[in-house]
Formats: C-alpha cells, structure tokens, sequence
C-alpha cells in the first residue's frame, strides 16, 4: 500500500515517548499517528495536542475508551473516564477514539455483553456532542479474559447497528487485521461494514506465535493475507489512515528508527 | 454433572501410559477413556483394545485424524493416514474418531479450508463403511497457525451440513469447551447442531492464560460457565460419556493421581 496512507501505532515503537514518536514520524515523512492515553498523559494534552499539529500529522485515532465490562466498577466513573478519553480525542483532532470494550471478569458474558452495550449508549451522545467519532474495536478471542468480549466483527457490527442510528456518524468499528483474520464469517462481515469502518489496523499473524499478547509479527511475516484483507476494507468506503500496531516484546527490543524503516518498507510491499 | 458420564481424556494425564491410564481409571470408577494415536502405538493396537476391554471401558474417542490442510502434502498419503486412524477407531469401539483439520501453512486460507472439505469427503465412506463416526472439532481462533482452520461451531456445521447426508449419521462435531465458549453465535449454532454432537469436553479458561496451547485450567479455576453450556449441549440430544481434556504444564508436573482426584471432583461440581 502507498505510504502516503501509513499511520504509527505508537505502540510499534513503544520505548519512544509521544515526542519521540512524532519526531520519528517527521524523520521518516509518516503523516499520520495513533496516539495512547498513558503516552498522551506522560505529555500532558496540550502540549501533545500541539506537537502533532506542528508537525502536521494527522491522528488517527486514540486508543483508548471502553473497559465497560467490570460488574465491581462504578458505571458513574466508568462513564467519566470514557469522557475524558472523548475529550482527549477531540482536543486532538483524532478520526476516532477506538473502544476496547473490557474483558470477562466472572463467568457471566452474557451480562459483560450487556454492560458494553450500556456502557456505549451512555458515552454515545457525549462523542456525538464533542464530534468524536467511537470506533468499536473487536479483539481476537483468545483477549476475552484480559481485554475485551467483544471478539468478532459481526458482535461489534450488531452493537453498531442497534446504536448508531441515534447519533449518526458517532459509531463506528476498528478492523484489526490481527483480531479479525480468522473468521471465517470476515468476508461476509465486511461487505456488511460498509460505511462503518473507521480504523483500519494492520500487523501479521507469526505461524508459532508464542505470546497471547506481545507476540505480533510485522506484515509479512506471517500468515495473514493483508492485500485481500486490505481490497476488502477498501470496499467499504474507508480510505483513511492505515494503523500498523505491532504489539511485540520482540520489536521493542530493537532500534525503532530500524523498525519504523521495516515497518515503512513492509507497509509498502505487503499491506 | 453425574461422574458416571466422565471420561478421562488420556492427554489430562500425560506422563500416564495407555496401561497406566487405563488403570487410573479403574482405580478411580471412570467409566469411559479417550485415547491418544501416539499412546495407542506405544501400547500397540490390539493389545490397547484388550486392555480397555477388559477393564469394561468405554471409548469415547481416538484422537485424531485430520491434518488436511497441508499444500505440500501428498493426499493420498493423508487419506492412508485417515484410514489407519478409522481403522484404529473401529478395533477400539470408540464413539467417534475425532478430526483436528490441519493449521494454516500459507497465506492462503480459502484454498486451505477448501482442503478440509475435500479431506473429510474423502475419508468419509470409509468411515462410513468401518462403522466409524468422523467428528470434526472446531478448535480455538489462536490455533490456526499451529492446529486448524476450523475455528468455530458453525464453520464446523457447515461442514457437516454439506457432507453428512452422503453417509448419513458417519459426521458430526465435537463441542469443546475451551474452544467455542468465546463466540457469540455458540448459542444459536448449538441450536442448530442438534443430533450432530458426536463429543463433548471440558476443561477451563484460565483468567490470566499463558499459553496457547498447554495452559487449560482445570474446570471451576477459569471463565467458562460450564453448567449453562453442559445444558445447552444436552438440549442437542447429546448424552454420552463427557470428555476432561486438559492440556497444562501445570497439571502434567503433579501426581497424576492427583489431577484425576481433582477432575472427578470439579466434573461433579462445576460441569
């Protein structure tokens, strides 16, 4: 893919600071970046709000709201963290806030399902009111006890169904290649995506992947087949940044001038 | 659940023989054993189908055939593989021969379930003529690189929906706990898989799992509600022996005894 579309999850290279990330991004002309709450607070909000704009970057989204599913947790402080993330978005100018909507706690998914689906209607006429849009990020199943329940594109494309039309516009989903590659339902899904898709995600799929969460590969070195994927994004109208989020314990361990380097030359050659 | 229904699924007691685990059962009142291809060629065939015969224990299932999905593989020889693996099945009187259908070794992964079908076609008339019943298991998203890519209930329907009626009660599913207890149409597609359930195994999602593959819990230490999904099995018409099937490294350091105490224990309180 041309990477004039390419945007860093900052997380690729997270030993960098947000400075750090968007002097990276002018040094290796990325136009674009993907900003996370604990490296916009080390920053402090203005100032990070400023030094993308001076650099001219476009931020793609900010992760992250969510975190609904807590059966101990106030809905009240819930709520009031999700708007501050609202409000961090807009201050930022990002696409979209991504929600990770929080993970199974006891042994009800039913009811942690249903506390997403509250916990998004509540936040929904705030993002709708500051102009943020929320894109609901569905996370690779094997993620239910740490992150999130909801781990299918079709789940997350019912929630935005059922919620969106309130608020037009404000609801949307993420599509991560890494969370989304192996449903068999994908294809299908994503001809249902059409208009919904406000982030597109991308890193690969290691054939003897080693960690539940830190184990990512970068595109092409795994099993993923991101052009198809990436034809099939396309056709539902989004035509926006491309996010390449690489959660690895093994690429944080380099350089990450090399790896924003690899990472530039794959997104070229294999997204 | 009743402990009459328990069967020991040898790979829970890893470090055990097919003589060993055989014995374990008998010194613990299981009624039914699931069998490993490798243990039983350890053993050797026939002497394995005499010692569970003369300990009057049920078979719930050979593990496995399958493994369909390899480009570079000759599918002749996979066949031959297959037959033997019926072949086996059939001496040992086991309820099912259970199909994990073969990981992701390329990119390509329509051409790769395309296998599978192809696969299980093949081997189902000689399954059908052995009087073996083939049953595909779904296994978890996280394991197509590694194990299958057949990663849900309903793909695994569809399976059977297609093939079954050439050879009508020869093909079924497994229903595995671990695997399937993620997704949000589990519900729906076991409606759907009634009288198809030829197998169903237990074990647990660990809150904070560490491995993809050897980290189950042990049923009660994780996630899963294994009462409402036992229920919604049974509703399929499924009554046979329930299979405890837990790969852990944990589990595999400790007295075998031990673990198989504790798994009668939890199979009556949690299952």
């Amino acid at each position: 893919m041309d990477t004039a579309r390419l945007s860093l999850n900052q997380i690729t290279v997270n030993s960098w600071s947000l400075e750090q990330a968007v002097a990276g991004c002018e040094r290796h002309e990325v136009g674009a970046i993907a900003l996370w709450r604990d490296k916009i607070a080390a920053t402090g909000l203005q100032h990070a709000a400023r030094l993308v704009r001076d650099a001219g970057l476009r931020v793609s989204s900010v992760c992250r709201g969510g975190m609904f599913t807590d059966p101990g947790a106030d809905p009240a402080a819930v709520l009031d963290d999700n708007r501050r993330a609202v409000e961090e978005a807009a201050e930022l100018g990002a696409d979209a806030l991504v929600l990770v909507c929080g993970p199974l706690v006891d042994r009800d998914l039913p009811a942690a399902r249903a506390r997403v689906r509250d916990g998004v209607a509540a936040l929904l006429p705030h993002a709708a009111a500051a102009g943020v849009r929320l894109a609901i990020e569905p996370l690779h199943p094997m993620m239910i006890g740490v992150r999130s329940v909801v781990v299918s594109l079709g789940q997350a494309l019912d929630l935005v169904e059922e919620l969106e039309p309130a608020h037009p516009g404000s609801l949307g989903v993420v599509v991560d290649a890494y969370h989304v590659w192996w449903d068999p339902a994908l294809e299908q899904q994503l001809q249902r995506a059409a208009g919904k898709v406000l982030g597109y995600h991308v890193s690969d799929w290691l054939p003897a992947t080693t960690d539940l969460l830190l184990d990512r590969g970068v595109m092409g070195d795994g099993l993923i087949d991101l052009p198809g994927l990436s034809a099939q994004v396309a056709a539902t109208g989004f035509d926006g940044p491309v996010e390449v989020e690489v959660l690895s314990a093994r690429w944080w361990g380099e350089d990450p001038d090399d790896v924003l380097r690899l990472v530039r030359k794959r997104f070229e050659e294999c997204v």
